[in-house]
């Protein structure tokens, strides 16, 4: 199954049905249909069970879906049974918060080094990491697993810090910068562009009463 | 033709247009064709085109598009014409993030208060604004203009004070909280779930040796 050429609007939509699995394991629910995730999720039942179709449709018996089960399978889908260790570049606001965000390592994404030019930062210590000087980062790389390089660094820096990145064999960016990254195949990317989510929202607002 | 709906996917392209086509106006470029553009952008060409013609194409004429009129066109779309007042719930790290982020003031965006429960917090200066108490939001929201509520706070607490807020008037929401708002309809809300971005990342990690 895991052969077949899944839609991205579908994977798009595996990170939310994890999360509220999560939750209503964590409310100590066993069961749930898919009428009642639908509900919830405020999402049609026919399209949880073609999302959940793709996948085999991971066996609804009797009342519904096992919860604990569930959430396993599409952990197992979305790489969640694995560990990754993750590098922050820049220690600023928005790498502390990354750092300092408890629900990352319980996902197993775990912050192993965080690095910055900034004399002031260097040597500080960011949820018990010490911030390194970024002239640390090439011997850091080699000395160490670094699957997951998360970049809150200037858009003008952030393309060749990663493309360096990539040539110590890294493969996968999480993006925070203003820009694209630009990398050779076979890396992969994320990118959350802050002022094009608020860009997204202020067309919403505009258009929110022209219905 | 402000008339016709726009599907969400070319809505969604539209920032990434407008970064670009600031960009290219920085670096003086007055001219660009849709070959160029889609050189750079990585899209092609018959791509920015359909795009494009959902609003009437943008002219083209002669050689290519006049970038400071396309982004005008583009920025006019997605709101960009007005000016925001922005209130920040949380002044924790992502809180102070967005903040200091001097690029939401170039594009109208000005963030006008900052809230927290935290007496630490209350009191400190962000960017030049005191950080209130909690308990201040409501007198706040009735006496100034508040077009955007950014939350950074818990998934816990986040929901109540949207709900609260929407009563207030307030009608958009910025979500950092790693939870669904449920918000009434006529309320525009943008979701940036961390932790599903950084789902979509392992899952590409897992999946990239594998085609």
């Amino acid at each position: 199954m895991s052969e077949k050429k899944i839609s991205s609007a579908v994977i798009k939509r595996l990170p939310r049905y994890y999360r509220y699995l999560s939750e209503l394991l964590e409310n100590g629910m066993d069961r749930i249909s898919s009428q009642e995730l639908s509900r919830k999720m405020h999402v049609t039942a026919s399209q949880i069970r073609q999302d959940f179709n793709n996948f085999g449709g991971f066996g609804q018996q009797g009342y519904g879906y096992n919860v604990e089960v569930l959430r396993g399978e599409i952990g197992k889908i979305l790489g969640l049974d694995q560990k990754y260790h993750v590098i922050i570049l820049g220690a600023g606001n928005l790498g502390r918060a990354l750092a300092n965000y408890g629900g990352f390592a319980k996902r197993g994404f775990i912050v192993s080094g965080i690095f910055d030019i900034d004399r002031e930062k260097v040597g500080q210590k960011i949820s018990n990491i010490e911030v390194l000087d970024m002239s640390k980062l090439k011997d850091f790389v080699a000395d160490n697993t670094v699957d997951i390089a998360a970049l809150t660094l200037p858009k003008g820096k952030a393309p060749e810090v990663a493309k360096e990145l990539a040539e110590l064999g890294v493969c996968a960016f999480w993006n925070f910068a203003a820009t694209d990254l630009n990398l050779p195949e076979g890396v992969a990317v994320e990118n959350v562009h802050l002022a094009e989510s608020l860009m997204r929202l202020s067309y919403n607002i505009v258009n929110l009463h022209k219905d």
